[in-house]
Parts: C-alpha cells; structure tokens; sequence
C-alpha cells in the first residue's frame, strides 16, 4: 500500500475563520475594542432598558423600530401564535423528564415546523416560530415537573407570558422587566456561531426551521451559549460573602477556571454585561450582593493572577444571576438565550436570502493522496 | 433622526466563502478541475463497486479499510443499534403523512438523540446514529403508506436492510448492489454545506445529535441535496424516447433550466456521476435506456445553446435514476442523500473535534451607525 501525504506547505489559513468575512447584515455590529454593539444603528444602551423585546424583534425584521401602531399590530400577531399543535404537546409529554432542555426545544421545533411550515422564509413565519418557543419550553418544564399545562395569557407580553406559562403566578414586575431586558441584549450579536450556522442552512435554501433548528444546536454548545449555569453552580458552591475571596483563591491556586469572565471578541467590558448587572440588581437585590462581591473579587484576583491580562466580566456571569433571579431553573438559561436569539437568528435568514449565495467554503486536504486498493478478501 | 452609513470600501470579500479554506481534512479530497474524489486517498472509482457502505464508513470513522474481522464487527454493532424507543415511533406515526421525510428524519433523529445520547461525540455515537437513519425512514414512510412497522433484519446489510424495511420483500440483489454503491458514491464530499454546517456546530463542543440534525436540514435546501427529485418529473414529463428531444428542445425554448446538469466544484464529469450511470444501469436496464438517451440528447442540446461552455452530467441526475430505479419514491431521494453523508457528517464532526477551534467568522456591517433613539410614546 503506498501512501503520499499531501503537501502542507499551502498558504497561512486562520482557525475557525477568524477575521474572515462571512457575509454582510445590517443587523447589528459588535465592536469588541471599544466594547459596543448596535442594532440596526442603536447603541444597545439605549435599547436595553426602554424597549420590549417585541420592540427589538420588529427592529430587526423590520428595519426601523416600530410606532405604536406598528407595535400592537405585532404583538397581536405573537399572541395569535401561541399555540401548539396537538403532536408537539403529546411528543414533549412523553419525553422523558431527564431530556435536556435545549433538546427538548429542538426537537419540539422541529417537530411543529414539519408540520406548520411550507415554502420560502417569511416574516410571518419568523413571527410564528418565536412565537413558540416560550410554549415549547414552558410545556416541557411543567410537564417534566409533574404540573398541568397553562393556557397563553394574550394580555401578557412575550417575556410576562413565558413566566406565567412556567409558574401558573401573574409574575412580578420587576421580573418581567429583567428578563425583557435579558432578551433584548440577546437577541442579536453579529455573525456569532449559532448565528452562522443558520445563515449556512439558509443559504442552501433549505426552509425557516431547519435554520433555527441547527441554530439552537450550535447554541447548546459549551463554546457558544451552553455554559451560563455554570456561573451558577459557582456562586451557589461560594454560598456566601465571607466565603467567596477563600472559595476564588482556592479555585484558582488549583488551576479551576473562574466563569464568565473572558470573551474572544470583547477586549474590554462587553456593554452587555454592564445592562445585565443593573437588571440582574433589579430582578433581585438580595441575591445581586454576592453576585457583585464575587464579579468583584475574581477581576482583582485575575489581574492579581496575570497582570495586563484585563479579563472582563462577560454576559454570561450576569445572565445566570439574572435568570436565577426571575426563578428559571439553570437549565432554562440557555433556551432563554435561544428565545431572545431566535429573533436575530430568523433575521438573518431573511437577510441571507435577500441576496444569497451558497455558504460552502473549502477544506484543505491533508490525508494521503494515492492508496492501492485491496479487496476484502485480501485484507 | 441621524443616520451614517458605514464604510462599505473595505477589504474585498469573496461570496460564499468561496475558496476560503474552513478546516483541514483527512476525509475525502475532491478535485473539480480533473473530476477526481478520493475517500482517504482512495479514489472513489476503486470503492465504488468494490465496497459495502459499511466499509466506507468505516474507512471514514477510523481511517483505514477495515479486515475482514473489524468489518463484522462493525456491521455487528450497526444491526445492534437498529432499534428505536417506543416515544420515537409514536411521534413518527402521529406526524400528518403529509409531512416532508427529511422534515420526519430531522424530526427523530433530534428526538432520539435527545434520550439516547450524552456526552462528547464518540465513534460509538456515529455508529449509533448511522444505524438508524433507515429506520426513521422507512418507519415514517410505512406508517404515512398505512403500512404495518417491520423488524429490522441483522442478516441483512445496510442498504438491503432499508429496502427491506420500507417493502417487507426480500430486495432484488441488483437493487441492493445499486443502493450500496449510491450510499458508498455519496458518504462524504469535502467541505460541501451540510458537512461544514455539521463541523460549525460541532465546534461549539455541541453533541454530535445537535450536528447531524443542523446538517439535515441544510441537506435539504435545494441548492445542496434538496432536488434530486425534479430529475425524475422531468423523466416523467418526457416519458418515451422519441418526446425526448421535442420536449427538451421546447423546454430550453421556453427557459427552463434542465434538471442534473453542471455543478459548482466540478469542471469536467463528476466522478460520481459516472459510477451512478453504470449502477443505474444495473439496477434497471430498462428504465436507463430513457435516462441515457436524455442525458446525452441534453448535452448536446446545452452545448449546441451556448458552444463551449461545456456543461457536464451532475451527481442528482443518475441519483434520481438509480433510486427511482431501486423502488424508492421521488421523496426519498434526499433522504437516502442523508442516509449516506451521514458517515461523512459524522466523521467530519469527530475530526472537527480532534483539533477543535470554535468557528466564527465576522460580519461586514453595512447598516446605519449612528440612530438617535425615540421612545415609543413619541414615535
């Protein structure tokens, strides 16, 4: 068997497409040197605590943000959505409690877009499937939870309905607008994995919930969106205020990484995180204590560690505070940055197919080139 | 309301991420100018006819022909898996027979995966999830057909078990020879949108379910794997030998594009078509004669439209032959696509991981900069 290994001598290629052009959007920029991102030209510190997701999702499908009119006729169009075929509640209810919530919600979206979805992405279709994944999720979780199943509440807003679908309460004001805000400075991030990976499925022209639905697999990933609860289970293992610097400093004299701080983009704080610690204060000041000593004490430790490293807090340490602080589980941390996603996700495919082109880039070739052949009965 | 355009002079990007080199591999290496495929430095002329899907996929997954013993043991452990939870098969027979196969498959195999698989992709999982694509398929279309389900056959390969699965007859041997080699010609295909969409999710340390179903559904974009079926309406349409030329003359009159001609890569014939051709031949004699008189009178029609431009026989047009030839309906072509690029995807996903970068290319923004925000209330 003769084997020639390819030449490697090509030219300098980056990891992971870093730095390369993927496609053009009018969506958002991320600007990780100076530590701004905008939607469609609005600084999300304008955005963050004066709009309603609703607001942002008609921003980015739209192009200019809504007038009152505008709006309602959208909010209308969300509510008449929140609905679930019979198959989709059937199969989540049969699902084993143990399934992960992010499969649950793959699954389920797939499952209703085999169904409801036919033809070229809409707007209308991007509405119908945002629409549902708080259903999805919230159907999933009380019957995972042995509850009964809650009809949508159309008087609510995306955000307020989603806690009502998980608790059966009317939630607290200062609840709903902290997870408002959460869904509002998720829901998009220039060209981020999940992002990508559905403007490559649309790109094919495949439909609207197959994107969406490899979407929220690339989310589920440690790499991208999948380890918010993890600054959870730190803080609730550091427990209280006294225990936090030894906790810190022991974690790190053991070689632990310290979560959610550090972002590949971001080379400063990530004006996220800054509008996630104010609401996450908001959602619950008792809780918000640690959360802020521990931020606190890890930064110093960090830079006491590494000095000029300059880590910074990223959105995930005070996306799990926040969320926590509304009451989801940890496992709903991630699909509830898949039910802000969705709306920048579904945004881009629409874009993306304004002006396609087939996302297929190249691989280089490094295996052997020539190998003779031997049949199996020679082998 | 203040609005700045971007800088739209930047650097000069290609579309598509045309020949960008997004991973290196050691799968498969395509050379369109030549119209040459090799699996692992095997050209795709020598497996073709020589080798079981089983072989090539285990040429995929540990990199080397397998022996006699490692190839029973691997065709073992795949007619282990063929197996499917009783959840699975419920919401299989509960979707409307309406429902589009590659919108079931994805469906399944993201609710199979959300019970059956944990943990970091493995070669285990690959064989796992290669092992039931048959039955998801061939369960779906014998439900929606009123058909009762069957048990897989393990004296069967994996090819001839499909085809036994969807009918309850032993599969003629020239079918099965046919459908193995389809499986063998199209189990992976470099960098192609499915693949790297599998690779894309992967990178975020997604599970390998997560990958297969994103690249599902990038399969089925008819830009990529969705469209091999048209070939076939237009080998209906045409029905005798002698409407051949007539009808392809008035088609190409009248605009139409004909269906299994030219690709993006390849510059010359496709090796893949050629190897469809023979094995098309061999599933149904009598069937080829129509598809090769059309092949060829198109060809000669396309270069006498637009001399020179040399136009070649692509992979989808003896595809829909030799499976419409094998008995499959036109809507499982695609899906018996998947069925074959599943040992690619999953070979890719496990390579991507081997030496993993997150992928993440940029986003040119080309949006406004600069908006002024305005409450709601004075919009």
């Amino acid at each position: 068997m003769s084997t020639t290994m390819a030449d490697t001598s090509s030219p300098k290629k980056k990891g992971g497409l870093e730095g390369i052009v993927a496609a053009t959007t009018a969506l958002s920029k991320v600007e990780g040197t100076v530590g701004r991102l905008i939607y469609r030209g609005y600084n999300i510190h304008d955005l963050a605590r004066t709009t309603s997701f609703e607001e942002v999702a008609y921003l980015l499908w739209f192009g200019h943000l809504p007038n009152q009119q505008e709006l309602a006729t959208l909010k209308e169009k969300l509510a008449a959505q929140r609905t679930l075929p019979a198959v989709v509640v059937q199969m989540l209810s049969n699902l084993p409690s143990t399934v992960e919530p992010m499969d649950a919600l793959r699954t389920a979206t797939s499952a209703w877009g085999a169904m409801a979805i036919t033809g070229k992405p809409t707007v209308e279709q991007a509405i119908a499937v945002t629409a549902r994944f708080p259903l999805f999720l919230a159907t999933f979780h009380r019957v995972r939870s042995g509850l009964g199943l809650l009809e949508p509440r159309a008087d609510l807003g995306h955000a307020a309905n989603y806690l009502y679908l998980l608790t059966g309460q009317e939630p607290e004001e200062q609840h709903v607008q902290a997870l408002n805000a959460y869904l509002v400075l998720l829901a998009d991030h220039g060209m981020n994995a999940s992002t990508f990976t559905a403007r490559v499925v649309a790109s094919t022209e495949s439909d609207i919930v197959s994107a969406v639905v490899a979407a929220i697999g690339a989310l589920k990933g440690p790499l991208h969106g999948g380890a918010p609860s993890k600054v959870l289970d730190m803080l609730q293992a550091i427990g209280t205020l006294e225990n936090a610097e030894p906790w810190l400093r022991n974690a790190m004299a053991h070689g632990q990484r310290l979560m959610g701080f550090g972002h590949r983009v971001y080379k400063t704080e990530d004006p996220r995180a800054e509008e996630l610690r104010e609401m996450a204060r908001v959602a619950d000041p008792q809780e918000f204590v640690l959360a802020r000593r521990v931020e606190e004490l890890a930064l110093a430790l960090l830079e006491e560690e590494k000095p000029g490293r300059r880590l910074y807090t990223n959105v995930e340490f005070y996306s799990a505070v926040l969320l926590a602080s509304v009451g989801l589980p940890g496992d709903l941390f991630t699909p509830a940055f898949a039910m802000g996603r969705v709306a920048g996700w579904t945004a881009h495919i629409l874009e993306q197919l304004g002006n396609n082109r087939l996302i297929r880039p190249e691989a280089e070739y490094i295996g052997p080139m020539e190998q003779t052949f031997v049949p199996l009965s020679e082998r």
